[in-house]
């Protein structure tokens, strides 16, 4: 196995200054729960990018910043609309219907993003109690086919969710790529393009485990750290993640990181895109490509490199660059697809 | 303020040979959500301690440990017997009915400590639809009042409460004190005890955010994986947690710690126990001293120093000791509780 | 067996004056879901009763009557204060937990009825992210001792309640008891005693399945339609059970029936309380007598009676009366009594 | 407002013969929640029909037979495959998702019906923690869109799901129309096909609130209870409930009526299919049409006659025949659409 491969970007590790940051708040006692200066700081550094009013609330994953979030806006029969196979609706073990009861209507897309036309499609029932009540809307930003909104594109959701009652919510957990890829500030498509609640992501951008809800609309605030608790996403020593959002966050790092990021992934679909045989399947805006490689080269591909298959009936595979992937992984890796390639087709049958 | 006060072993930091560890395995590439190597070797790690039995699974906090735990063991209508004010029935805001749904069946204890007379008491109602059935009894070693059950207390527990096919829980948050308390190892009272689950802390303890779940009962262990995830508690990179976790169980950290925090509360104890208008009102066998004080004196003594009041009815506090808790602190402690009584008593009126 | 036991009033039939009124409303087709014209005429009823703020929900059994009520008025991380053994503690197969995902703070009480002193014995933590947040105080009147609330005690309740923010619920399964023993309107203890929610019971006195939430506090009301669909307690041809609330309350048929149940409970009470062995154990106020007889008696009355222990370990029994009880059922079962106790007398090591 | 519409079978009332049967077992006193001799037989009348294993558990409504059947049969982390727009995906509030936690993993269907493919399409992922676990798969007999399984449609299901190790749950709330329309006993699709849970409809077929679920698979009938009771669907006084199943299943009651039923739409579907401006858009195989009229047309229509729009989008409506359903109410009403068309047709600039 190659030392890095593309299974994901939560493979890699934890940035170097980010481990620092921890080892730095390492100084005797704190007051837990987040009544410590550190997590303090983090808020400044969060209305730093989001705006006076946004609050921040630390949670330990992208699973439970999600359904802290959604929680916090629905009550007990209401629902979310988001994209078919959102992290919400396919990589969360059934968490925001188990946990927060809340049930998802979902949309059908081409490459991972809502629209206001396609939200339409499930915002109904308004009223009728036989309906699950949509309530919030929930978009992806970097979306999970590697796709990215523009501002404008959010800015139309929220409108029409706005028109509708309902809130929006922003599924950040690699919103840092996201904004690199745009070359916009986080606010451009939060804050200010009309979101309501983000999940904001660390741990894929080089954090150990650090995440957080940030809370635009403030209505929302006050059913936040009750949720928090009761759903298991307080941290005791809770300096210990905000040291390493701050860390982020602070200075550029969130950027410098997702910017090499999504830089190695255009790198890798450079190197593989013209090659015979393989078919890049979405637009690469983020830290992600999605391309269908021949069954065979794939699994002799396996063999090397970490990554996954993303729809065995396609052979579509998924390859995540993060903030760690270097020129020669990228190179090594398309140097391999070529040659597989080339021995795939140069056999008699093929 | 002073810099270490008696608020909570959760304000204390994280020890340094755990710091060291999360940068030694922070090396690269590996797999996440607890494929990796330093999750293997925690499960070996752990079945040291535990037997050759135990399954090791990583979460993020404690009210995370014993909701998976008690989830996993529990179907729809069942139910937990356990003290009153046992963390799981008073601190972890309702997340036991409120995430898994499981009623608790609680126990008036004098010393946070139940037995299997008093487990008796809320053991009944077997097959009877409209009682929510008993199905796991949960214990805390040591306990929320930091008293110690010894191993032949747990043996009797354990067997009364297979008798009736119940399962027992034991909520280790602070585990690590009892075995340092009882001079035994962690398996005297629980695997060989005949213990079927443990929530195995090491927040408490020096870790930055690190507990488990372990199971000894193999019955129950195929849930877990599941429960876990879909309660949120799956971290991604895993051998983060891991690594904190075979820090402190690998070699003797959990020991030293464990004994020098309760060390400290003897020490604490001591120096206050005699002093006039103080009662330590339960037996200090881990870490906490309980003691009623004026609650003048209290007042005056939380200008300088984090402690938590633990019942405003009768003034009594709590004072937790740490793994980095001084003889200088505790003896600085002591010394202003006794020049508070002193000044308190030589009022005219008092 | 005897025809008619005292083991519960949820044994009776149904009321023929209720069995007709179903048949009346039998009449061709009327729009589902209560926008029928039985149920708008049934609010008219319930206003009668409870005042014109009054708003009624039906619903199928006493058990989704509180849930709805409960949830309706919490939040996700929100809990009930009430008397450990309510109806909703003791006797709902854990429903508000699993279902609502509600903590009960539980007080004990000799009687069965909370006061204000008892109440604030849990109400207490308010902001506070680690303890369950109270918000509602349930009380059950007529409670499942048989005792009965005067308005003075309620209003007490309400009083305090209100001082601290809380919601009162009233389980009123047996209400009409409780009126009926009181002498008083049912608004004397509910609208007029700062009540704001009410479980109203019809089956127990009478009905065949028929109880509904009343909402006086009108902040409350928008969430009833939305939880009782999604909780499974929306009736398609409400008419039914609205026809069966209407013929209760519209005229005086819940006083005549309760008012009976209770009389026949007071010449239980009579005919065995001065009998050698037996202790009545609570104030007979409604329908239920409460008394320890010796275990032997229990069982031989078993062969002959249905009735139910209440708790093994002192030998009380529980004596229910019903609508349907005479005067000949009453006589018969305190003559049996009577017999068996002197048999036991008389034998020579008793 | 005609007398009868063709909103829903909800609409219609009770059967005389199931209002006579309630009158028959109101006889004194019965046990309570399902110990009664109704019940029991109860038990024998099903056992008939779905064979020696079949046992039988009486709730409320519809919804609360498949929230039991399903949370029966699955575990936390469990979840439910089944048609997008299903009873349980889009009329239930949310109940599957709030209630019992369960996922719904939705497949896209032309006409209401899942085939052995279709489920393929959402049965994957086993062993995954990510995924919610797909464990039942729920179909419905008759369909929301009017149609019918075959029993060898149903096999093929029962076949592909055993296979993978899915259970097969049958949302029977209109099962008697089905059986008539196939002309076949409720064992040829249900028992003989493979089926292992079934709810069993009576409300929509002229009972007036009578469902129950039915067990097939044995292994699963031990929860069922338990889950009853905590999820709110246990009558107190269900000898009321068992007798209007009685009164259906007993004899040939439930036959007639939905035989009736279904003839009464092929009327319908034969006076307006040929209509010019009418689009049958399903088969009519149950007591449901499904046809496109104008918008114009539908609006002047409701003005006499209940009926519910199904797509606002294409105009489609929904016309239910019941157990009363006349033909004079169906001539009259297809010859309103007639005329309305004709009127419509007429205008200068339609």
């Amino acid at each position: 196995m190659s030392e890095r491969g593309f299974a994901s970007d939560n493979y890699a590790g934890v940035h170097p200054e980010i481990l620092q940051a921890l080892a730095e708040v390492n100084t005797g006692h704190e007051p837990a729960y987040g009544d410590d200066a550190v997590t303090a700081r983090l808020g400044e550094v969060v209305r730093g990018h989001f705006g006076d009013l946004a609050q921040v609330f630390c949670v330990f994953n992208g699973t439970g910043a999600n359904v802290v979030a959604l929680q916090s806006a629905c009550r007990p029969w209401e629902a979310v609309i988001c994209a078919r196979n959102a992290h919400i609706d396919a990589d969360e073990g059934g968490a925001p219907e188990r946990v927060a009861g809340i049930k998802l209507h979902t949309v059908d897309t081409p490459d991972g993003k809502l629209t206001a036309e396609l939200l339409d499609t499930q915002a109904w029932g308004f009223g009728v109690v036989h309906r699950a009540q949509p309530r919030v809307v929930s978009i992806t930003q970097s979306s999970e086919l590697g796709t990215v909104y523009t501002p404008d594109e959010i800015r139309a959701i929220t409108t029409r969710a706005h028109e509708l009652g309902l809130l929006v919510h922003l599924d950040g957990a690699r919103i840092s790529n996201a904004a690199a890829s745009l070359g916009v500030p986080l606010r451009a498509f939060t804050t200010d393009a009309g979101v309501d609640l983000v999940s904001l992501g660390g741990t894929k951008n080089g954090a150990m485990a650090a995440e957080a809800v940030v809370v635009l609309e403030p209505s929302i605030a006050d059913a936040v750290p009750f949720v928090r608790k009761t759903f298991m996403q307080l941290s005791s020593k809770m300096r210990f993640i905000s040291a390493q959002l701050i860390a982020l966050f602070e200075n550029d790092l969130w950027l410098r990181s997702a910017t090499h990021a999504n830089a190695m992934a255009q790198r890798l679909r450079d190197g593989i895109a013209n090659l015979d045989g393989v078919q890049v399947t979405q637009s690469v805006q983020a830290n992600a490509v999605f391309a269908i490689l021949p069954a065979v080269v794939t699994a002799r591909l396996q063999e090397r490199h970490h990554f996954y298959v993303w729809d065995h009936r396609t052979g579509e595979v998924r390859l995540m660059c993060s903030w760690d992937t270097t020129e020669a992984d990228v190179d090594a890796f398309a140097s391999d697809v070529a040659t597989e390639l080339a021995t795939e087709l140069a056999r008699p049958n093929s």
